[in-house]
């Protein structure tokens, strides 16, 4: 039997044109001698609609939209629809739309079972019910997003389930981003021989057609730096796409952070729309401009510069009567970064330029950012990058090309917001703090078990207080592409409020 | 019987002291001769513990600390604890702790069952449950938010509740604020015969002994604007005395929003800890900094006054060779609002005040407002206020003591952006766009249903563009005080991008 599965990008809410989008795919799978074809959860909808279900109305239009597919496709055709608000599985064959959740379906004398999954650990669920009598064919319809991990891991699952069970299962997942989700296509088949049959592309629209009667026995291999790449510069990507956003631009400080979403952002919208803009004062250092504006030649794109010694000095000037007698203090690094954000905010306003945002989660794990400040921006690229998965993208972009300068990776982390300041003034070295926040955020290990692990008390003691004090600024960060399952922008939200302390074991 | 119910207010994973305000209501309780004393949901952790649930330890700190409670009390005790990372009720009774989920128990001879409910519209489920048989008393353990009209829709519904099913009800809420979540109070007993025996404050801790042989039969008034008033006042309290926050700074502009903010502010945290800032340019009129300064001198709060002139003419100045040959628009609006921002984060990095955001409901739901500008602060007051209910409440505030001046409440709104500037140039006028928003997101009213309401079509498309075009500042909005069930804090998220356009019937 021949089955098509199509991995389509949407936009949420855009009804009309992703019906259309449906319709068209579903010729395309009956002109290649498809018997049915099946798309991913959420296709018509386009994905999370949040709270667009309140919105008297939308649902209509989703009725309706399905009422035009029934209308025109000539081929059986499944996909999710609306009841009472929550999505089951429809199957639209001879101007009929049948409701076929939870029961066996035959087509062409095969027979199915179809399911609707949007998170990956329900696939260890239905491989553990017993009270489901699997049959010839189970189908997956996905909405899934992308983590560092999740592919590897679905095919080895699903290629496991099938064996075991005897059964050929073909999972379809959108594809595209959404407000920094990342769907990651990917969508395949497996034979009951175990065998990947046919697989779709990763992080792109992509059209299947599987034979069932051909054993394929597909290799596929994964290169994790790769795919964290790719769903960054599809995140970023789709954002602006979909958002009418043509042009973007970003402070480029001579540093890692600012290179490697520079390096994204040109990847993303091509280079001839990202600026890059220096916003040099006394602390920055000259090699910091001679690295920015080589970064930006290699890169070929654009530059500007606004020095901002002067407005420091006005600020310093205008607030001088209120600030008599006090001391320099985090003021006034505070200040520098949000003159910088206002600068490119005015950049934005001028030219519709939209601002990225270069902060990276280990920073925003403890806090070590300037709210309205370099916090500022309508995307956070590299959000949910620790310090080291920035390097190592960092390494892996210029395998590819030579685009971020040597110099730029090798020179230690500095915020020049004062004299001689480096990161390490006020935080753990990285490679430490970053082994610290993934023992405490995806090990889940205790503080126990993270001080046995040879973590210094007072450094962890530390770590712990920065990560629950810093939460009032993670929930005002910018969204961020989502790369890994501890995402503060998507998935780990501590109340603001809380007076968590250490857990420590009474002897 | 003598049942107590202990209506604390508690601080997120302060475990220790939770702990120890249980083990001093049940002293309490047991010295006024209760039987048996019963807590909110939630009294041990201390409310919603959100992604705390991943730290590894967390629980076992849990178990401990109920294990001291256990071994100290000597009345029967009743509250919520964890189990698999759920909550149930327990009963610790004789050093011994029993689940009594979903059984009827005997205290002295009475029966009893007990239910955890956080959403008040799973009152309505367990009153249509036909599968409960309600025995002599059912407890309800709650910890569950403020909003507009819910005292008395909750008294209403247990009064018809208890005297339909003859049975006495005991409702027992948390008191207390929680990231601008406001437990409410307002515990209270209604018998059998439907009437209230014994109600608790509403807005703070409370003690309530219920004597189940005597029918008090209560009169009990709601006051909306008193109640909306003191969830907003208890909102900021909580928000800045569990975090540790002793003074709040806000810019106040002569305008509305910013003198409500200011009266809320003294009444929370007290005059002397608070600041008004006056920060004028050239667009601001003689009128604004006399009824600014008037406000503040009848607060009886300080103020300080930085001119923001020079500092927006070097920002003019740095930029003039980029920003060459463009004209003026929205650019220099924006900026003197991000020139105000970074002068009052200025204060708060140098004397340690907490600054206030004064955007309101109306404006975040149209975009309003400038990010990194006039959306800076640690809290938005009266972000869950309509327009129409600031000027309600700052009525309301004035009939306690005359606070406000009258020409502040009288004056047409403006930003003073710009010459001559109206809020009413930009928007409709702020009694029908409020009306246009309750219809949306209140009443859910459709497009077509809404049109034929009254409203002009041209003015309902832009409020529906305004509303859909503008997530992505609401999204990152400081928290902000629930005072409804469509806060945009709490309840509703529209994806930011998405494509919904107007559903409009086809003819």
């Amino acid at each position: 039997m021949k089955i098509a599965l199509a991995q389509t990008n949407q936009i949420v809410a855009d009804i009309e044109n992703n019906k259309n989008k449906i319709i068209a795919f579903a010729d395309k799978a009956y002109n290649n001698g498809a018997e049915v074809v099946v798309f991913a959860n959420n296709s018509l909808q386009g994905g999370n609609i949040e709270s667009l279900s309140l919105i008297n109305g939308f649902y209509k239009m989703l009725d309706c939209a399905l009422d035009e597919i029934k209308q025109t496709v000539s081929i059986p055709l499944i996909l999710t629809a609306n009841k009472n608000r929550k999505n089951i599985p429809v199957l639209i064959k001879n101007n009929n739309i049948e409701e076929i959740e939870n029961k066996v379906i035959t087509i062409n004398n095969n027979k199915f079972y179809f399911v609707i999954f949007d998170d990956v650990k329900d696939f260890e669920k239905l491989y553990e019910d017993k009270n489901i009598s699997f049959t010839d064919n189970l189908v997956i319809l996905s909405c899934s997003f992308y983590y560092k991990g999740k592919t590897k891991y679905i095919r080895n699952f699903i290629k496991k389930f099938a064996k075991e069970k005897a059964v050929n299962i073909f999972y379809v997942n959108m594809a595209g981003a959404q407000d920094g989700c990342v769907y990651d296509g990917g969508s395949f088949s497996v034979l009951k021989s175990g065998n990947i049959n046919n697989i779709a592309k990763l992080f792109d629209e992509d059209f299947l057609l599987t034979d069932t009667n051909v054993d394929n026995n597909l290799e596929y291999k994964t290169d994790l730096q790769e795919e964290m790449y790719k769903a960054l510069v599809l995140g970023l990507k789709d954002y602006c796409v979909k958002n009418g956003f043509t042009k973007v631009a970003l402070g480029v400080s001579g540093g890692i952070d600012s290179a490697l979403v520079a390096a994204i952002a040109a990847d993303a919208v091509g280079s001839d729309n990202v600026l890059g803009v220096l916003m040099p004062s006394k602390y920055t250092s000259k090699e910091s401009v001679v690295y920015a504006k080589d970064l930006c030649n290699r890169l070929k794109i654009k530059y500007e510069i606004v020095s901002i010694e002067n407005l420091y000095n006005s600020y310093i000037n205008e607030c001088s009567p209120v600030f008599k007698n006090t001391k320099k203090d985090l003021t006034e690094e505070n200040l520098q970064a949000r003159i910088r954000a206002n600068i490119l905010m005015a950049f934005s306003n001028k030219f519709g330029y939209f601002i990225l945002c270069t902060c990276n989660k280990s920073e925003d794990a403890v806090g070590y950012s300037t709210l309205y400040g370099d916090m500022a921006g309508g995307y956070s690229v590299v959000g949910d990058l620790l310090k080291k998965d920035v390097y190592a993208l960092a390494n892996y972009r210029n395998s590819i090309s030579d685009v971020i300068p040597e110099e730029i990776i090798k020179r230690a982390p500095t915020a020049e917001l004062r004299e001689n300041q480096k990161d390490s003034d006020s935080l753990p070295e990285y490679d430490i703090l970053d082994d610290i926040l993934e023992k405490i955020l995806e090990k889940q290990m205790s503080y126990d078990e993270i001080l046995n692990s040879g973590i210094e008390e007072t450094t962890l003691i530390k770590v712990y207080k920065l990560l629950f004090g810093s939460e009032y600024k993670r929930r005002v960060s910018p969204i961020s592409t989502k790369i890994t399952e501890t995402s503060f922008y998507k998935d780990i939200k501590f109340p603001m409020t809380n007076k968590y302390k250490i857990c420590k074991k009474k002897n």
